[in-house]
């Protein structure tokens, strides 16, 4: 059944009064940022790396983020732990799979965590091409990305199909995919790609929702327009970048039913 | 001698004065706001985590903060090093267990710095009871509280009587406790429990008073005081976390006599 | 050729047209900051820091930034691949020795990267002295300066000519230069040194300006009167650190021309 304006507003509801524990492995430069979206969310967020607890950690979480901006050894082999985790005990997790293509080690550190099914795959068109492509060369420039979202929206879908998850391929419109139903979201600003961190708050953010609704195709499409409505209501707020971080965390904790039900824009198409 | 809201003041003027260089072992979310938070005070914050030099360092500084949030095996033993060598120099410290009950891993890493003899330990509910109760299980979800702190009062007592050290639990209402004094304050507003960090931050903040203060009790308290006055200013002037994070930074630089004065509540009590 | 305000503004445009990639190993407190100072002004920032992939992202990168800042060893070893790679490859690279008289351990890592050849070196009185004196006694306090820019000035010209490259001393006055030349810039604001991160903006900033402008001297001018103007315009929106901090990114972002030429305040001499 098609996803409505109404029914995302429900999820947020739950979100807000269930206050799920979401579980983040994710990187250096996004911690704090995120952690604040997902407080503002109405989420519990929780940080926790090593090792030597993650698999203690997992079973206790309702969802868990993995993010692999600023990956190092260490973190790598607790996402594994974590991931494997996850899906023993059935919590649902998220994979961002920040700059998938900007080197071999990056690259192969993704796949090996795609190849352990998460339920959701969230990242920007070169990232999701390096996921896909053979080649390395030419996918991503750094962390930014070279490829509009609808250059990279075959390769999702072909993505989706193969490893049976969700990939969503955000840019100026998002598109979510399953490999069947396919969502167009319209909602965000240009500004926002002028703040750091904000595709892996949009990661944490769909973390939230896949821990309240086990359709993850609808968790995903519920993540990115609150978010994506979030960011449109700042940047209107905003004089610059600096201005649109504060006010982006304070729009997601104000987020009222009739403005959301207003500017959510998404379609969805069934094949 | 019971603390006055001027002996409280007057705390923070010498903080401005003598800028003490505070040490931070701290956690990887809450690294930038708690420098900003030190340096908004008046201190002058230092994040040195390396177990290559943390024992070089501890003797340069008038005080050491550990933050157990975002634990790993290298910042366990970093800690270790650090509070041992504060130990022989003299420079007084402060634990923040955070998220003690979370995890075996982390009950085991606070209890062992605990044993080292910190001058005060500040967490929440969940906190306190994890570093007192023999069972870890329902203690804390994730980092966020599961106790009120009134709930943790006597934990608190027993920990400070037993460890003869200063307890502060904090939430709605703070206590503080070195088993024989106790105060209560009821500063603080409830949105900060919706920004990332700032139990984290007040944990510094008290360790900036410990570096002027030799009275662990009086320290703890003039840090919750201070930090629970510019928590109220700023939730007046904040219409979300966001901007709440932003203003408590400012009203801590900006706060004076006579607001403080008049915002700052806290009751004593001696056994 | 002396270096005019409109050639400095030339230069930003080129950084803003271009958006080069900036490679930064950075410090933990500093990494969000620095990713926005540097989104805000126009580059591509990437933050990579494993052993495990510098050497293959140096290449594909227009400058290089190392930030000591919360070192640890296995930072350290990153930084000096990454280093070797920049050199070989010809990717300019900008040294930030943050606290480098704190601890010996901190000292030899600084050095060891001087001795590495970076095109420039920033730093403030105290970090500069220290990689020129013999003794570390007394230089420095955490990462705080004691000695005003003015003081380490000719021990910058030291630095800079022993090892022919460029060396940026900054407090309330910032000082340039490559042996040679010198130059004194007036822009900033005293409430900048309240804020957390700044200097390593700072260092970012300048190393956005080395991918566009061959002449190390000339990109460093650039980097630090634009980031000081941008200080000077934010200080005067601000009511405290929180708000400067937020005010600072939206002026980078938003600097025009006109204020900028009117704004920037620098003198140059040549010996």
């Amino acid at each position: 059944m098609r996803l409505t304006a109404d029914a995302i507003w429900t999820l947020l509801v739950t979100v807000r009064q269930q206050r799920p524990l979401v579980h983040n492995i994710t990187n250096l430069v996004a911690m704090n940022p995120v952690a604040n979206a997902l407080l503002a969310l109405g989420a519990s967020p929780a940080m926790v790396h090593s090792s030597d607890e993650v698999e203690d950690f997992v079973p206790k979480s309702q969802a868990l983020v993995i993010n692999l901006g600023t990956l190092h050894s260490t973190q790598a082999a607790a996402s594994k732990l974590a991931a494997i985790k996850a899906n023993t005990v059935g919590v649902p997790w998220i994979l961002d799979p920040v700059g998938a293509g900007a080197t071999p080690y990056r690259r192969k550190a993704a796949l090996a965590l795609v190849s352990l099914g998460p339920r959701v795959i969230r990242g920007n068109g070169s990232e999701i091409l390096a996921l896909v492509e053979r080649a390395v060369s030419g996918q991503g420039r750094g962390v930014d990305t070279l490829h509009d979202s609808a250059v990279a929206l075959a390769a999702a879908q072909r993505l989706a199909m193969e490893k049976q998850t969700v990939v969503a391929v955000t840019g100026v419109v998002d598109y979510v995919t399953d490999g069947r139903r396919l969502a167009e979201i319209q909602n965000g600003h240009p500004l926002m790609a002028r703040v750091t961190g904000l595709g892996c708050s949009a990661t944490a953010v769909i973390g939230a929702f896949l821990a309240v609704e086990p359709d993850a195709f609808n968790a995903t499409v519920a993540g990115l327009t609150v978010f994506g409505v979030a960011g449109e209501i700042s940047a209107e707020k905003s004089s610059g970048p600096g201005s649109l971080q504060v006010a982006l965390i304070d729009a997601l904790y104000l987020l009222d039913r009739e403005i959301f039900i207003r500017k959510c824009q998404y379609q969805e198409w069934v094949d």
